[in-house]
């Protein structure tokens, strides 16, 4: 160690110390303003949630969509202003990425449901990133978040399943049976890390289950598409 | 729920499903190139901090100074292997973050401690970023991970001290106490958050106060600078 | 620091702490009756509960809901010595709040269970605190407490459809779905933050998933609400 | 069960629901500001902490005094706008009392400190009381949260002890020494449970043992109040 006695050592720790916390503060004020819209992302998309959910209860799906996606300008909107806060400063796309994911997730989740509804086939990642504005190189809609939210959209469709047979809609648990095995086994084509997105990959399987369970019911007791029973045959049979 | 029976539809999923296996890949592919180099510097640290430490033991320190800082170029040199890994995909160093910066907090402890032996003063930002060649806008050092580092070394200083104290130099308390009470109050500048940076700084009051207790032995002894105790017989007896 | 040897110091810091004794075994002597009587809340809830849930194994309801409403006077008492015991100390309700708010949670959710058997309605917040003599401004039945009693209601219901079905009952699931549903539309209303209450909320979402599944079980089944099966010969075969 | 089909049910549930979430978001509202406040105290009590404890490094204490005292009136203040936030509501003091009492240990382990280097004697409850604003009978200083700031302070003594014999002050050790001593002694009166205020009395005890040492070191060494070293009889004898 050499002296170290130096009058102007403390005087410049001091001076670059200053640096730090004008620097750490910045991070802190951007994190908050980032905080602040993703919490309206997350009212709008719990809104949307609410109004969609009525779909388990036979409401017409037609009425609910024109609801739903009254709303997905506001959350372009959103995604507009948190690519605005983080404009300035380049690169910082995942450094705050944490902050903002989850909710996002749950935004492509609502929108795929909301597609399949109106389509029966999956939003694309390309199509939920142009709804959401997102389709600009630097503030794009991550892969593995969209996978995730598709994920959770899957978990969706057993309940949808059961509620619409009980409506007397027969011939629903064979679509989703065909669109969940095809989702399921494109799925299967990722080589994925034991990680989150493998978990909820995994959870997948047992919508899948529920669904043939479902499809089952409907088979074994003839029950035909346009809402005739054939005679059931029974499990008891 | 529209049909959903679209002949096209399993094969255009299969086919985004097949560019989603690739980006995934891709990405785990960089990591894993990542992770090799991370694992280089990992290991170059440690027999860097072996050398270092044998100052605890009254080695000369000239001579351990110079063997670790042969070592530095090829701390720069997996730097700039980590920078060009990334180098294709600008805004992609906060995503994979953290799969170094633990390593490079050791780094820095490293360099900072090497520093403060060399010259009694702390290694700044900008000089550390210069020699491990991190001065590229796009592939800096993060302020955080630098005051990490910072407090890492702060934990080497008590030990230092005591071990010098017994050797005979009575002066190192003063000094160290000097250049950490600086240090400290330095921090106190910083609003830290709740976080492991204020972590990591609280612990930086258990080595102030250790040097505190081990300056205040050597004072009640009455050992002086040079080694001549007045009043005392000293630790040596 | 000045002298601090003055004679009289330690005498009065003695004095003050005497108080602070006091003080503290005041606030111990308190929470001990506080718990004294919430023990006793709990025990007779728990009798309650007890023969309350034969409602799941048929037994008439209206002879179980007069023996268990026949305790509800004995609740009232505790609710009134609690009150007493806080009753000279004004605002001292939130002080001792974490002592009986887990028991008075199970308290509205043995009440609000036992409304609804008996009127297929929803217990009103008013109405509770009526019933547990809680309708004293300043001691009266917490807001959160009570919807997170009737989220612990919740949980009921799922198993008092499939035992209701396999008695005979096949109306039953469509009543509760009905009243479920409505509950849970309810409590979107409101703006939970991430905390207790939010959970149990998210637990009453698989009440309504199960009691959905029932009520599918029947109808696929073609089973009427008069008992009679049309199409299939129905679970008791 | 009864019918439960009353067209009525669902509209009063609705109503019922939106008074909760008024009161919901008001009580989210009213922790917000309290929150807001708190953290002014909290750095408030930073800067002045900050300030103080250059104590330890033998500045004159009463310039540090004076400059840390003209910080009082801010917390009180900040204690005005807090009992203010809370003013309607009586009662509610307990209620949000986890959001501000760690910040208010806080704020007495200071001005308890202060008051010790000025006088040698311990603050009085009432005069914490008194110097915070918080002499009133609705919102006051909770006896628990004085006692628990008291601890805190206590674990200032030990370091201050040695800095000060280091500075040459070798009467220092047995005045703290005596002040702990009794300090202890009274808080050895309350009968403590098995909670936070115990476990921090418990610390009290390593404290002393530490003060105790120092005060050994110097006895033992002979040296005087007045600085001069008569000879030391040396701890290798």
């Amino acid at each position: 160690m050499a002296n170290g006695d130096n009058p102007l050592s403390s005087y410049s720790l001091e001076k670059q110390f200053e640096t730090f916390r004008t620097e750490l503060e910045e991070s802190g004020t951007l994190r908050e303003r980032i905080r602040s819209v993703v919490s309206e992302i997350e009212s709008t998309t719990r809104v949307m949630y609410a109004t969609l959910l009525l779909v388990h209860q036979s409401r017409s799906v037609n009425e609910l969509l024109e609801k739903a996606k009254s709303q997905i300008d506001v959350l372009k909107e959103k995604y507009k202003q948190l690519a605005q806060i983080l404009g300035g400063c380049s690169g910082q796309y995942y450094r705050y990425h944490g902050d903002w994911k989850s909710e996002t997730q749950s935004v492509v989740s609502l929108l795929t449901f909301m597609h399949w509804l109106e389509t029966g086939n999956l939003l694309e990642h390309k199509e939920a990133e142009d709804k959401l504005g997102l389709n600009n190189s630097e503030f794009g809609l991550d892969v593995e978040d969209y996978l995730i939210g598709v994920c959770f959209m899957s978990n969706e469709l057993p309940r949808y399943v059961v509620n619409q047979v009980t409506a007397g809609d027969y011939d629903c648990p064979r679509k989703v049976l065909k669109f969940l095995t095809d989702l399921h086994a494109a799925f299967r084509l990722l080589n994925l890390r034991n990680d989150f997105l493998r978990k909820k990959f995994d959870g997948m399987k047992y919508d899948l289950r529920k669904v043939e369970e479902v499809h089952y019911d409907v088979k074994i007791r003839g029950l035909t598409p346009n809402g005739e029973s054939v005679g059931d045959k029974g499990v008891e049979g």
